[in-house]
């Protein structure tokens, strides 16, 4: 079999960029994968408990691993509302950010890429460390000096993490000077991470007994997470595999709400707003990178976008937690959003929540 | 199909139980399932993706879970040294003992019991509130103000919390009193609990590509990951689907070590020995509820128990880190002794090494 060559363009121009660039050379747009592979079902390899199942459906070769995903899938009810929990929290860092990064960091040390840049609020950073150190990548990593002091340990015992002052966009900046003669490990940009992203599709799909749920709610602010599981649907559908796609539902912390504004006002690219302080630290991003791709993800699947106050989303964190549910608060923001707008949704729906981030990060310590 | 009735025996004087008696009403021994659910390959339900997959050889139904089991098996390498780590922190409340946990109370389920006391150095407890609570049972717990502070947090999010100062065991002694009258969901004592941990070799056994390792190594307080590792191999064995046991190798802190006095002693029983702190604290105990048997396991299958200084634990959950495997130290002290005894394993031996506990829990707050 001739050796998969992943094809990169801009999705904006469609102008061709080199592998490792992070945005199109001529327009400054993100950058895709031209030619991904196909779903295949016939290809999952359903003796292998990770992500890696689903290997001949991704863009690269696997070398190191850590067991990433193939997390639990718990139906679960809070306040009168069924839904299935996905525990991406269970993966190897404690975040969902591990899919995009064991996808991203195989690819670069399959093109013996070794020194790498990247910014996060705190889980991107944790677990591209957790990657790139013990596979012999060094990453430096850009973190607000306002991040969790948990994260920013994870993130220095396996990379050298900057601490930037200021906003949480002041770290992206600070990290894209670097990005000028450094490889970066975005995963905000490379489509490398969305393409592992698409692995929670894959797997609910698997869970469910191959068939979509109804919507999906997911908290939203680079949107890795949220597209991933659109992506991987509509690759799906492409397959044949489910009849329709699921309904792709955007929330977000009212502190940092670009999506939402784009939503209610039917823009076709969300507005740059306000970085305020929220709770839902995993989300203050004020301009994602695919903000036109979620909002046309949202227009074509008869989804929504939710805002929700930081008073809300530590009530709903608390109810996740007594279910046993242990999470940060950035993860509950769409129950938030389920309690607020649950009439938006028909009693018989079957609903996907993922839970992003460990709760177990925020724990006061010995 | 009958349903299914677990009868209840001492393992010292062969005395039939009540159910829910914690110990043997003639010996004070402790008590095991007379007729467990034999391995049955053709009976695990490869669809599901937790440990209900083996529900079909369990001793209860499943009526509520968090999605534990399935964790992943990672090869890696530490200072010379292969083996695959089971990475157990990844259960649903960042420990092994969910996999007991989630047996013990479905079974209690089953019987409409709903109020239940325990004691824990932490994680058991964590483990049991998390179950508990959100299934309408409640669960006291005891334990020791020494506890880890976010283990404690964890407790009592989802049960009612009852610290006891001075030395492990005094909660142990405080949980006893209190198990006069109440169910003693013990996580050392209940058969059902062990029962759940074989769980762990079956997977050990499909992710091999059914087979069984040449050794396992774990850490041994009460052994019920020992255990359950040595009885699920045994049951698999039993089933004709591995030509031979592993190895049991036992590895405790200098500061609690009766196994390996025992071991050491060539005696049958452990000796009760002295309770120090060390860091590592999941495995202050200086009775072991079980260790007659843990001794003739390790006789049995030609194993051995290795004790470890702090320093070297600390050092070795340093280089696990160092890994991207985040662990307590506690889940270290195997890999210090792998270390410290490399000399006793032969190059080409298949090591299991399960990581029971998160690191997560005791990194600093925000």
């Amino acid at each position: 079999m001739t050796p998969y060559t992943p094809q990169i363009i801009c999705i904006d121009c469609d102008a061709t960029a080199a592998i490792w660039d992070w945005r199109c050379p001529e327009c400054g747009g993100p950058l895709d994968i031209a030619n991904p592979q196909p779903f295949d079902a016939d290809r999952i390899d359903a003796g292998t408990w990770s992500l890696w199942r689903y290997g001949a459906m991704l863009p690269t070769d696997k070398r190191f691993s850590l067991g990433e995903g193939m997390t639990p899938l718990v139906q679960t009810s809070v306040d009168g509302l069924d839904f299935y929990a996905k525990l991406e929290y269970l993966n190897p860092t404690g975040s969902y950010k591990d899919r995009g990064t064991t996808v991203l960091v195989n690819r670069l040390l399959g093109e013996n890429v070794h020194d790498v840049v990247e910014d996060s609020s705190g889980n991107a950073g944790a677990s591209l460390a957790a990657y790139a150190g013990p596979s012999g990548i060094h990453a430096r990593i850009f973190v607000s000096t306002t991040a969790s002091a948990a994260k920013k340990r994870l993130i220095a015992t396996n990379a050298e993490l900057v601490e930037v002052s200021g906003v949480r966009s002041a770290a992206t900046a600070a990290c894209h000077a670097a990005a000028e003669t450094t490889v970066y490990a975005s995963h905000a940009w490379s489509p490398f991470f969305l393409a592992g992203q698409m692995t929670a599709a894959y797997e609910v799909w698997e869970q469910l007994g191959h068939r979509a749920p109804d919507a999906i709610l997911t908290p939203v602010g680079h949107g890795g997470l949220f597209l991933g599981f659109a992506r991987g649907f509509a690759a799906l559908h492409e397959a044949g595999l489910v009849e329709r796609l699921p309904r792709m539902i955007a929330t977000q912390a009212a502190g940092c709400d670009p999506i939402v504004q784009g939503y209610e006002q039917q823009l076709n690219a969300p507005p740059v707003t306000q970085e305020e302080e929220t709770i839902a630290d995993g989300i203050i991003v004020n301009q994602p990178v695919r903000g036109r791709e979620i909002l046309r993800v949202i227009r074509e699947t008869d989804g929504a976008a939710y805002r929700v106050q930081d008073a809300a989303i530590i009530a709903a964190q608390k109810m996740l937690a007594e279910r046993g549910l242990f999470v940060e608060a950035t993860s509950a923001v769409p129950l938030a959003a389920l309690r607020e707008y649950r009439h938006d949704f028909a009693a018989d729906t079957t609903i996907i929540m993922p839970l992003t981030g460990s709760g177990l990060k925020g724990l006061p310590g010995k």
